[in-house]
């Protein structure tokens, strides 16, 4: 074996290596959009963000009250890798109260986040070439996981008529002659959009006769606002199911998400919990048993009506603006606006809207490469007070 | 595209899809030993559990006081993808405190877990079929990690009058003529051997020149009973360090680790954080900050002290009963014992060991495929009475 002078650096040594998995690993825009944001701050200027995709309300307080005292008892040792058995049955018989379907406890994971989930999911259904189906524009990081397991992401145009999500003949075009494999998202990031329950019934059956694999990510579940959530789960047991106590929960920096999975998956979906996680934050599952107690889903309920208010209000005010609101943003906290009445580069647009006016946004090519440019992401993770102040800088901005 | 009937069911489909990237993934066989364990105990038998690769102490109370005291009144949020800055900073101190050596904190990554940091590690350093050395024995996850992220493990095997360790002659000789990449650990887990400080500068050196890539998981770091810790960190900067707060901090459940990149992968190993964990658990972070604290290492100390005379027992106890330990076990709570002075299959005698004398101990082969069937794995994570009892029925169960 030669060897290779150390001086030749970096360079040569990414030569040598060639690709990586990381290689296909973007930045953020918005990541660019929050430090310029917060270098205004520190400036002295006033921001309001509305990139953020984080709800804004503080874990509920039983979380945090059971918390605290598993915290003065209990011990922080490591839990099975698939949770803590009552997690699991709790959130089984979750979905036989919410969803009318109750899901066996041995189908459920408990990961770090929504994302873990990705993974576990992703390291059964992939293997090196195979392609994943999802939709343009969407949650920018399926790809990037896509990519970390050597699958091949393939992106699907999806249109505004259609709510922005995939569907059954959509999927049989793209599929590209495989045994198909796609990620779907409703409530959707960044469109905010809810799949119809025939859209979604007939996704999943399609799927399920072509012995494919569709991973439903249903973590905007609970913030709709025109009735209530259809899961997958509802329409077959051939689906993997990912959610999270991130958003509706309002628990993020907890890290705690799970994964129903077919049950002909599940032991091997527990081999790889086992080795990539060894199992998903303890107290945080402790935490997590009281999200489903009355008084925690009661105070979550008042929270999703209070973003219905903002969607209302901020969607409204959007369209009167001239921004278009193509399909409707009728969960998570979403609104994907069209601003080409306005610009035809919404990245450039978000950067003034930023740097002169002081509102921060996300634009569309964060999301896909299906027109990003015509949008961009609005956020209502703040309260209403301060949608009306951005909405009035916005008015001045576009010189309204 | 043919339509596949789904009565064909899930033979067909695993054909259709061929290999999946969780294939390669066996079951520990101490889950066994666990579920035959816990189903004695259940049935009224007394078992002692020297099978857990877990620490039997508490949090320690700094760091729990730490964690109530942020849930009193912080919020739980996502953090910044590499972690809090100010724990960033302050393992970067710790380095210098401890190593002599302070390490910039930009090029620290707080991860869920050790677990986090190889994801982390692997995703920067792997693209489809690269070889990874490991090893044998070792750590059985590194090599389904490796699966995981398609690259190859390589076994390396390793000899008990070498530490049971990898050296820089093996690496040449294993690497095939790639640009070396490999994962080494000290203290081991199984052996609990440390690798000698002028094998570790060579080690390091080497990749340096050769420009590959060593990741140096110092998990056991603290638990040594010979002389302070050496970390790779001490000879180069071209290298990745695994970390942990699980063993020596004794904060398992809260899954928290750190990765140290070279400078160079800083900013990528940024993109994949952000897409596949977001952020490590926050409350778990600000808890750690209180780990660092005097009383805390004062705790840890008496712990390690402990720890220490256990080993020093256990050692001494199976040498006597005529089992072999061919290497000095100077870290980590693990003895890797040759038990082929009364069986030549470790695992069956594992097996017997539990039924008949209630004690659990993990078989070889979950290490590796170098002479497994010699050798048994003692977890010194149960107190010295405790230690004395299962000495007790080892000694009665191999009749000395
Ligand atoms: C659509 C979607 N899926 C998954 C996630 C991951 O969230 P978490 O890992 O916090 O559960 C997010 C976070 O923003 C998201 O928007
Ligand atoms: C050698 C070694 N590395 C890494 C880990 C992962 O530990 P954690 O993810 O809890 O930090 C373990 C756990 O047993 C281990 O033994």
């Amino acid at each position: 074996m030669n060897r290779r002078p150390h001086e030749a650096g970096q360079a040569t040594r990414e030569a040598e290596h060639g690709r990586c998995l990381a290689d296909g690993i973007r930045p953020f825009h918005v990541m660019a959009i929050l430090a310029r944001a917060k270098a205004l701050e520190a400036s002295g200027r006033s921001i309001v963000h509305l990139e953020i995709g984080e709800p804004d309300f503080p874990t509920p307080e039983p979380v945090n009250a059971a918390a605290t005292r598993f915290l003065s008892g209990g011990q922080v040792r490591y839990t099975p890798a698939a949770g803590l058995p009552e997690l699991r049955e709790r959130i089984g018989r979750y979905y036989a109260e919410r969803y009318g379907t109750g899901v066996s406890p041995q189908r459920i994971f408990l990961t770090p986040g929504a994302s873990g989930a990705f993974s576990l999911a992703l390291a059964v259904a992939l293997a090196p070439g195979r392609r994943v189906m999802l939709a343009d524009p969407g949650y920018p990081c399926y790809s990037n996981f896509v990519h970390l397991y050597s699958g091949e992401p393939h992106a699907v145009p999806v249109r505004a008529a259609h709510d922005f999500h995939l569907d059954a003949d959509l999927c049989r075009t793209h599929c590209g002659g495989e045994v198909p494999v796609a990620i779907s998202a409703s409530p959707s990031n960044p469109t905010g959009t809810v799949m119809r329950a025939a859209v979604l019934r007939e996704l999943v059956q399609w799927f399920e006769a072509e012995q494919g694999i569709l991973i439903s990510d249903e973590i905007y579940h609970g913030l709709e606002y025109g009735g209530r959530p259809v899961s997958a789960l509802e329409f077959g047991d051939h689906v993997f199911v990912v959610n999270s106590f991130s958003k509706y929960f309002g628990m993020t920096g907890w890290r705690l998400g799970w994964l129903v999975v077919p049950e002909a998956y599940a032991a091997a979906v527990e081999r790889v919990a086992q080795n990539i996680f060894i199992s998903a934050p303890t107290l945080s599952q402790y935490a997590a048993l009281a999200a489903f107690s009355e008084a925690c889903l009661a105070e979550l309920e008042r929270r999703r009506r209070a973003f219905e208010a903002r969607r209302d209000f901020l969607w409204g005010e959007l369209v009167k603006l001239g921004f278009g609101v193509p399909a409707p943003p009728s969960g998570a906290f979403y609104i994907y606006a069209d601003c080409s009445a306005f610009t035809d580069d919404s990245a450039e647009f978000a950067a003034r809207l930023l740097e002169q006016a002081g509102v921060a946004v996300t634009p569309g090519k964060d999301f896909g490469t299906q027109s990003p440019e015509r949008y961009l992401r609005f956020a209502y993770t703040a309260d209403i007070p301060v949608l009306q102040e951005a909405v009035e800088r916005i008015r001045r901005f576009v010189g309204g």
